[in-house]
């Protein structure tokens, strides 16, 4: 297994299976604390510098609460506008300046390479919090951990990806995490042509495990049938070639309640949020809310112990996180 | 009494008489918290999300300082430039996914209507921070906490209120507030003929108790007449129907130390902030600032226990303040 | 010496030698606690108000940095468009409310004069972070801090201060700083002679003592010899009268691994940063970045306990700071 301690978490791919199995049991161990029930002060003292230079106000909450709830402070700045990066500093000179003051550093921005170049100017381990269209390694740790929470394994599912499989950085991330971790996972690619899962991703799927099975269809009835989870995504007008292309599928890979109880009732249903809840958007219709299988509320709400997993983790603080456990007194009654 | 302990604070109708007058008791207990003196841990390990989604500096510091001097911490947004409510995310999946991650959440909204919506899908306590022209529950009640620290009661005062009328948002909370909990209040409504107390408002008044009594005038002078207390609000050009309208009233509603000393010499003057101090404005002299009468900054003052104390009801641990109280180490001397 | 304890911040013009050497006397003491290799609770309770009307990152986070190392929490605001101030508030008042709700200020503001009207009403001390084209005085003491850190004396030194030195407010600060407190000090001013150093700092200098020289020229390589500080400064084309002379002097102050390496090879480099990395910009070359010459990142660091320091001094907290001190019990490795 590597040394966290010290480490920069920037891509799914630098860990093997133990590591992973590692960081999954460690968010475990965060539950008490992520909920508010119990309290930590293992980071007392400690400063994050939460750098989100595209901004993201869910991500960027999520990495905050979880260095707070670890008992450790933030210092946060949002956008680029406002940043030495405009004056034309180099991305190595800002890490090398920020991470003087600071214990840790997440950081996300929209261009591909600025994350990895930051962190290797950085005196302090850097998290990855979303690097382009290139790697967002926590979002693809967080839908793992769902998994294990939800299903308990992970091994021998049926998986369906829904949606612009082409693009979404998310569905790329998961599918190459779970052929490699795991066994005869099967994957059902639910996509319209133009938009399904890049080839060289299935290849890799298929070099990981041959027992690892795919297919693929543009029928949304096909391609969730018999799966376990339904991992959902958005269609977005911009990504298809021609409006009349984008009119053919408009609607067409929308999840509601009665499709779910009629063809895939067990289903458990994920998606990386937000959803677009306007007319003509809703690819999980507001209906499903009161079903069970809807799990996106909860798999949001695990990317808090899973990002405190990682600060702890290479802060090199996972055993003692207990020593200065305390019940919190205030009032505390988070029903999902 | 109600139950505070995981409620919301949305609107000041949903309080009884005695429901304020705890509220405001409680506030009286953080003062020494408040002004620094002593510090508390009581909230210690709690984190509070501070959501502007409409900006405005001054009571989004209120709301941070009072959670922090309360113990706890804060993870902050301002703006919806970078939300995901621009992305057609729902309120209430931005309301499920924050609330997930915190223990409180206070929120100021431009769009009437998004407060109640959000808290009702929130997993914590909401306070509401100001509702576009709904409501601003917290500002009505500083404002008569502010009454009670200054005036020790307010049945039977005189109160004139001057200005924009029509529109202020805080004249009509603190008028039926005040109609409401008190006895034989002399309201003095002081405002160019568009833009007095609408009528549903002066009905309201009446109608919750007879012995409370109405004079409506468009002179300044008449209006503050044996006024215990003037509460001044701004005069904006952009709510006359004409700006020859606007002429006619131009700087009419303008106190001065003059006007003060020689016409309402003992009136407590309020207002709920900004005042414009630019050419032309002016609600406010500046030579008023030395009077004893110009309440305003410790009006504004009073939000930092008001907000504490609403804080430390909805997480249930008003009585456990002084368990972990202690006396601040650094300097202090703050003069009023 | 004065007494720090409740005063605030404005300018390096309100210290005697004795107060300066004190100060960073003080920020020797802060070094623990700066790294992050111990932790202190001296300031916990407390809360600072880091007020960045005119946005600078790196700034801001190290004000930031400094409270929380000391214990405290921080509220911040970025940017002057949300602000009460383009409602036609004052100044006076914005400092008023916001000063009563916290126990110190940090303030940015691009327009002079401001910061110190903001302090003459504000009800707790004033840290300047910057103040237009006027003062920066933190700026100015960490640069002396950098030469006392880096050199030990800063007695008999030679150093070149090369750039803009017209509308460069760095090297104006520290130019008098240095011209005050010691001895005997060679001043080699380089820059075009349109950006030279104003007359009324030269004179300034040689005021303060006779036994200081100063030699102007716009020449690199002659400027630079023998100096033992080299400080680097942009040069802005929009500084100049015209392009046509601004392409005279184009490139012509860039320092580099050679240059250094033949003329100059003990020289410390320093900047105020950030230092522009674009082509045509370049002050300092990047294979400058692995000589130990290069201070710059030093220095930028020197700014965590120097105001550090600065925030101890003026709540009175410095001779505190070791009772609650503790080592860190997360993973550390600044290596510098």
């Amino acid at each position: 297994m590597i040394n966290f301690s010290g480490s920069n978490i920037l891509s799914v791919t630098q860990f093997q299976k133990k590591d992973i199995d590692h960081i999954l049991s460690v968010a475990d161990d965060m539950l008490p604390y992520a909920s508010g029930q119990e309290t930590t002060k293992v980071l007392d003292g400690a400063v994050l510098a939460n750098l989100f230079f595209e901004p993201s106000t869910r991500t960027r909450i999520s990495f905050n609460t979880a260095f707070l709830r670890l008992g450790g402070k933030v210092t946060e700045t949002v956008g680029v506008s406002n940043s030495s990066l405009t004056k034309g500093e180099s991305i190595s000179d800002t890490a090398k300046v920020i991470s003087s003051y600071v214990d840790a550093i997440a950081i996300r921005h929209a261009q591909k390479g600025i994350v990895p170049e930051f962190a290797a100017a950085s005196l302090v381990p850097v998290i990855n919090g979303g690097d382009g269209a290139d790697e967002h390694p926590t979002q693809a740790l967080l839908d793992l951990y769902t998994l294990k929470r939800e299903l308990g394994t992970f091994d021998h599912i049926t998986i369906a990806m829904v949606g612009d499989l082409k693009y979404g950085r998310t569905v790329h991330s998961l599918a190459k995490l779970l052929a490699e971790y795991n066994q005869n996972i099967t994957f059902q690619f639910v996509a319209p042509p133009e938009l399904q899962m890049p080839q060289d991703i299935q290849n890799y799927i298929l070099a990981k495990n041959k027992q690892h099975s795919i297919q693929t269809t543009s029928d949304l009835i096909t391609g969730i049938n018999q799966a376990a989870v339904i991992y959902s995504t958005r269609v977005q007008e911009e990504r298809f070639s021609s409006p009349k292309s984008y009119e053919q599928f408009r609607g067409k890979y929308r999840l509601n309640k009665n499709i779910i109880e009629t063809h895939s009732p067990k289903a458990l249903i994920l998606h990386p949020l937000p959803r677009d809840s306007r007319e003509g958007s809703q690819e999980l219709n507001i209906d499903l809310d009161h079903l069970p299988n809807l799990a996106i509320f909860r798999q949001a709400y695990n990317g808090l112990p899973l990002r405190m997993a990682l600060f702890a983790l290479v802060l090199g603080v996972e055993e003692k996180i207990k020593n200065t456990a305390k019940k919190s007194n205030w009032y505390i009654n988070k029903n999902f």
